[in-house]
């Protein structure tokens, strides 16, 4: 099955955002065997589009439309579809369902201008849209698959998933498939990844590729064959091999975030955390916290940004304030052990550092910041300088502080 | 001029990497007057390059190739282009200057495929690369215009400002500039925007469209002129217009953020904040840290998930949780009180809600959030029913109170 995207919306043309859609259809695509041989992104223009899909049709089986279904009148990719085609727009009850349910949730009126969002081409079904007013639309006409499907990346890629690859997988899109599984790396950067990975990177079927993201690196492993179990077996000494050269750097996989596999070893050993942050000024916080089901282990967090704070809510000595400053090992130590006292949890986390631009001195640069780390009263701290803009800095430090914790946690066996 | 540009790498089209090319050169193209009405991204195919580059040509006078220059059998744009327009390849003295440079520099022997880099089709001429071993090409033919540039960002970027553009100019690109300005709405969905903007939707020159993000609808204004001032001067009567139908619902334009904005106002009036979270269990804190200098304003925040915290750390009583439970009115107002009193702030915050996926009840459901802001005293409580999964309940929140947060101070002639 030949596949051929089409995106809509000016606003990719002229470059104010980015088309993250086309990555993510491309890998969902890849993921189920079908081949997608090419993206056009057009403007928010009916002849434009219109002329996009009849070009497409011409090369492709299945032709997927992102973006053009909302209720304005820049949105025109339903009646494109059904200019192209040369049917007529007819209303759809699931359709109307989709979108009158939407502001019936909110208790809003529903504005005249979404009715648009309850027609489809003659033949074509609705594909239920959970997140927002636009139902996607499901064709088939003349041995041609059309998908038009929502543009917003929090509607496309639940449809993606949930709705259409499960039905093209009835039109036996499956024949060769791609499977590919990420390792994911903390604790060591991109270069000494390579180094020690070097001979296995120029491998054909499975390929390895490294991708470096602040505080992260990600391997991709990817391999491809008549059916998933084949494609896993040619991933597997591939992989295990890796684990054996990187073991504890290695501390997930696929969609492992580091606040997620913390929580499920906190989780599984009933013990609480507390942290105390400055420098990050609450992303450690809000990263253990969007995890569901945070709230049996993860008691609170405070954000310290003076010294006053420091001494008042954690306890941090006046004496260590004075005597280190407020970016040191000492105070870093001090916070862990004060917000585990504070909320009487099992561990505490202190972070303490300079994530700029201001606030630097010749012997406390921009991306200076100390990490302790209270595990049930053993502290740790460690130093860190990281290279990079405020909110990269503060991405970094919680970062490695999620990691060293992570790290403390599978090294000791507590509880 | 009319642009189409095309982009190399089957890598695109597997998602593995995202083309940030193309938004990037949408940008520099719309600030030059260039319209580029299409994007089309092939794979690394000979035939598909060749076809897409001859479809463009009928459509377009400027035809911008992104990648494939490279030195490897995959890379195959000169090829394609070559093919397309049946002229031979020749090597170029300066194509082959900056190949071999590269390797002298580095004082590395030039690998022999690195060879083909020094060919160009036939009356080409090679654009220098200063930063890797692809020299650009640009060639006029038949009235239009090629331009093949290298994939990687920090050759490809350098390219199109210093190169490509430069070049354009003499061919008269620069007769119509298009300008931009976005206004940025939060407390109001985008279909009662556009329902009370619907007369202003259907504009040619200036366009005027929304665009609407969690928590916040954005709304650009676009106009086409002979140059910036005449463009500025189209977008000031709608501009106008929009405020005054839409007052206080703006909180800022361009690349104004609700964290930068209430920031600017805290530090002009020397107010301090501190905020209380419970469900948004850091965000607040995190976004309003991210912006540089917040810590003349911020004092510092406490995410209490836990009823403890919030009686211990907060002050809420005891009668009030047990009497309205943690998610209430009360305790929202309790949080911002509380927590401006622990850190001696001016103004407090107070966030208490349920992101879900658990924690509801058929009273109380997922989405339900109550936010407190005590501004020197003066308490207010806004409920919320936020729709969405539990990072978007915390972002939608945290929008909210900084929202509230602008308004009250905007309305507000306290200190």
């Amino acid at each position: 099955m030949i596949a051929e995207a089409i995106f809509t919306g000016t606003e990719m043309l002229l470059g104010q955002i980015v088309n993250t859609n086309a990555a993510y259809l491309g890998r969902q695509l890849a993921a189920a065997g079908i081949n997608l041989y090419r993206q056009v992104v057009v403007g928010d223009n009916l002849e434009r589009i219109r002329e996009a899909i009849n070009n497409a049709r011409r090369r492709a089986d299945l032709i997927i439309v992102g973006g053009g279904l909302g209720p304005t009148e820049d949105d025109l990719s339903r009646e494109a579809l059904a200019a192209a085609l040369n049917l007529p727009l007819v209303e759809d009850a699931a359709a109307r369902e989709n979108v009158t349910r939407y502001f019936a949730a909110r208790r809003r009126p529903m504005p005249p201008g979404n009715l648009k969002q309850a027609l489809l081409p003659a033949g074509a079904r609705a594909l239920d849209n959970p997140y927002g007013t636009a139902a996607g639309i499901f064709l088939e006409h003349e041995e041609k698959i059309y998908a038009l499907l929502p543009g917003p990346p929090r509607e496309f890629e639940p449809m993606v998933v949930d709705r259409l690859l499960p039905l093209l997988e009835s039109y036996g899109a499956r024949r060769e498939v791609i499977f590919s599984r990420v390792l994911k790396i903390a604790g060591m950067g991109e270069s000494a990844v390579e180094e020690v990975l070097k001979d296995l990177l120029h491998g054909d079927n499975p390929t390895l590729a490294p991708l470096a993201k602040p505080g992260e690196v990600t391997l991709r492993l990817t391999a491809r064959a008549g059916n998933p179990e084949q494609a896993r077996e040619l991933i597997m000494p591939l992989e295990a091999a890796i684990r054996e050269r990187l073991g504890d750097y290695i501390f997930g996989s696929d969609a492992d975030t580091l606040e997620g596999v913390t929580g499920t070893i906190l989780a599984g050993r009933h013990l609480t955390l507390a942290v105390a942050e400055s420098c990050t000024g609450g992303l450690l916080a809000h990263r253990v916290t969007n995890v569901p089901g945070s709230s049996d282990y993860f008691l609170g967090g405070m954000v310290t940004y003076s010294n006053e704070a420091k001494i008042k809510l954690l306890g941090v000595a006046e004496e260590i304030l004075a005597a280190h400053g407020a970016v040191s090992p000492e105070v870093a130590a001090a916070m862990a052990r004060g917000v585990r006292r504070a909320f009487a949890a099992d561990i505490g986390v202190g972070i303490t550092g300079i994530a700029g631009p201001g606030g630097s001195t010749p012997a406390k640069p921009v991306g200076l910041v100390y990490i302790g780390l209270d595990i049930q009263g053993k502290v740790e701290v460690q130093r860190e300088l990281f290279v990079g803009e405020r909110e990269n800095i503060k991405w970094q430090s919680a970062q490695t502080a999620l990691y060293l914790l992570w790290r403390g946690l599978r090294s000791n066996p507590y509880n």
